[in-house]
């Protein structure tokens, strides 16, 4: 008789973003005439630079010859792509990445969610709140958790991100194995500073700990003093893995690229205490579980790279935080404390009231969609996450219905 | 302390076909001037069908457009696709899939290896032998087995895929609750009668087991009288889950495309003894640590099923059904026993001698790439695989070749 695994069982109602589709369908069955903008779940909208769309074309050509075809890749991604990400993203601002530590992959929630699968069922898990559901949902999948009492998985530690820390979480102060960190933040759009993260990094270090950096965001830093990837970190190479995507970089929601980076240095330990190389095992899951991502995608990410690729992202998000600071503008002048917005996509609103109830109110009077904070935790009880992935006017539009329904 | 995934470190050395790659390398390297010719890995070597071709360019245009372009899609596949894949797939064939129970993914691989996660760490696991190493090795990273001695596995039901039972293993005489079949089979091109597959369906329905269905090559059945989907069969949409691809059918496996059937009625038990469907377990967990495949790939995919699509794959998979005839009959000629070729893209020969051996020395003799079987499990020595995944052209060269070194 096959028995499932029982901690799927223990996993909370569906996911934040199908509970958002049914409430703004169910609106629209109900209004058919009214509009509604959506600024609510992360995903671009304006779309690929024309870079990525040339080499993508390029790619699928050569799909259709017998010269030019491809099939089975390298599982880790085309040499031309790891190449391109040690050398733009990493060693250009100073880190040291090599070409044969990045894994493409075909997207950042895959391998953050895919990664636990490495350690111990046993590793005590550290975890902010608010977060990207996608690393408690995995952990609580992989028997990690207890069961969900009073809208917290049992034996996950969280770490609070509240404006008391200006939504950076203090260490932790038991002792915890696997450490999931995420700037510039989603939900909250926070940022860490270059200090800040050293203390993680030393933390860890101290602790034999390991963080999860999740850096999908990193393409909205603007702030020069702000560190894009934990590798700027002395020391953190041994310590940390790093997730970058392209979704948010140049728009490859619909497209999938994404790689994560796992330093030679890195390890954990196996039960007698001899440290194991981290590399190796993500290398070995990546090949027995994956079979590389799409070529002519692949042509479309190294495309990111190219002069004219570079410039057309920077216009891309500069656009997008052009959205940003004109939602958290509105906002504050309405008279809501925000944060984000400036080096993130993300403008996360105390609405001084419950999460969903704000959420509804902002549906129902403004026609505008949102993501309420408490779906992403607790301590996002409160707040909602206002997401400048919409045209300029359309934003325009939804601040202007705000500031009537709530001015 | 993190303490690493203990079951990885009984992984055995490195997968089959990284150390094939090593091996052919190392010749070349020796041997500069020699030509070989590689029948080796499964990968297929003719470019994209024109009508694929023709629906991912148009795709990729519409990328580039503000009012064509996509973010997310769903995760479980756009309905254009779903619903052509139930349509034609099996509907077509009086096998009753629904459109929502296909799940689209960017590789059976990945599907086949993720699917057990869905199940308890106590299930007990029925492979055959020789075997796609995917099945066993995600269950070894989950700790559903003990070590590794003598070639095997602890804790696996292996099922012997022999010339005595004409490669389709016999129903295990121990109970088993999670079984994988794949026909026609990977790598002995074996197939199963619909007998055969009745009994294997009335078998799980007894047992309450769950039997995993990998189709990944259904489109080289020829045989009329042969199943193409195991929901052919009464009574399997409770007790089977079906894996298909575009990889071998349309030459997608560096494109990457597939799916996987959760039929609604499919069951497994939870601790209580309670039937839990198994779709809501699949839907979430592809929900939540995967993102959905490229658009331009889907649409590329659905091109498949258009009139061109269909005619183009068929004369595609005619091709190398002809490669296969040519191995198999030359290496009868040569009084080799062989299994495999006609509705199957592999021929599964008896060495009669050590597989690595006999790999060796096609390598070294003609210059030829073949699988050693025993890289399959223990049943697999004394067998090669050869693969049809070639021009004509290399066949032909390479069965002279054969004929010369061996005849």
């Amino acid at each position: 008789m096959l028995q499932v695994n029982e901690h799927y069982l223990k996993l909370q109602a569906s996911y934040l973003f199908s509970d958002i589709a049914k409430r703004v369908a169910a609106f629209q069955d109900a209004h058919p005439g009214r509009e509604v903008i959506k600024l609510g779940i992360g995903d671009v909208t304006n779309p690929l630079p024309p870079a990525c769309i040339e080499a993508f074309h390029k790619a699928v050509d050569e799909m259709g010859t017998v010269a030019g075809f491809r099939g089975y890749g390298p599982e880790q991604g085309y040499d031309f792509l790891r190449e391109a990400i040690a050398a733009h993203d990493f060693r250009a601002r100073g880190a040291l990445v090599e070409a044969d530590e990045v894994f493409v992959s075909d997207g950042a929630k895959c391998d953050t969610g895919n990664i636990q699968e490495l350690f111990s069922t046993g590793a005590k898990i550290a975890i902010p709140d608010p977060v990207y559901p996608v690393y408690l949902d995995t952990n609580v999948m992989a028997g990690r958790t207890g069961v969900y009492r009073d809208g917290r998985y049992e034996g996950i530690v969280y770490l609070d991100s509240t404006r008391a820390n200006n939504f950076v979480p203090e260490l932790p102060r038991e002792e915890v194995d696997l450490i999931y960190l995420c700037f510039p933040n989603n939900p909250t759009g926070s940022t860490i500073s270059r200090e800040q993260l050293t203390t993680w990094v030393d933390f860890a270090r101290d602790s034999r700990a390991l963080i999860l950096f999740d850096a999908a965001y990193e393409a909205f830093i603007r702030d020069p003093d702000l560190p894009h990837s934990i590798y700027e970190i002395p020391g953190a190479r041994e310590v940390a893995i790093e997730f970058r995507s392209y979704s948010k970089s140049a728009g490859f929601t619909g497209t999938r690229c994404a790689y994560t980076v796992v330093p030679r240095e890195c390890t954990a330990f196996d039960a007698a205490g001899n440290r194991q190389a981290i590399h190796p095992l993500w290398n070995r899951r990546h090949c027995t579980k994956f079979n590389g991502v799409s070529y002519p995608v692949q042509r479309a990410a190294e495309a990111v790279y190219s002069p004219a690729g570079q410039a057309q992202c920077t216009a891309l998000i500069d656009g997008y935080l052009h959205n940003a600071g004109l939602i958290r503008a509105a906002m504050t002048e309405l008279g809501y404390a925000c944060v984000g917005g400036d080096n993130a996509p993300y403008v996360w609103i105390d609405g001084g009231r419950d999460s969903w109830g704000f959420f509804d109110l902002l549906l129902e009077k403004a026609g505008v969609v949102c993501t309420p904070g408490a779906g992403f935790g607790r301590c996002g009880q409160g707040y909602i996450r206002l997401s400048a992935f919409n045209s300029e006017a359309n934003v325009i539009r939804a601040m202007e219905r705000i500031r009537q329904a709530l001015g």
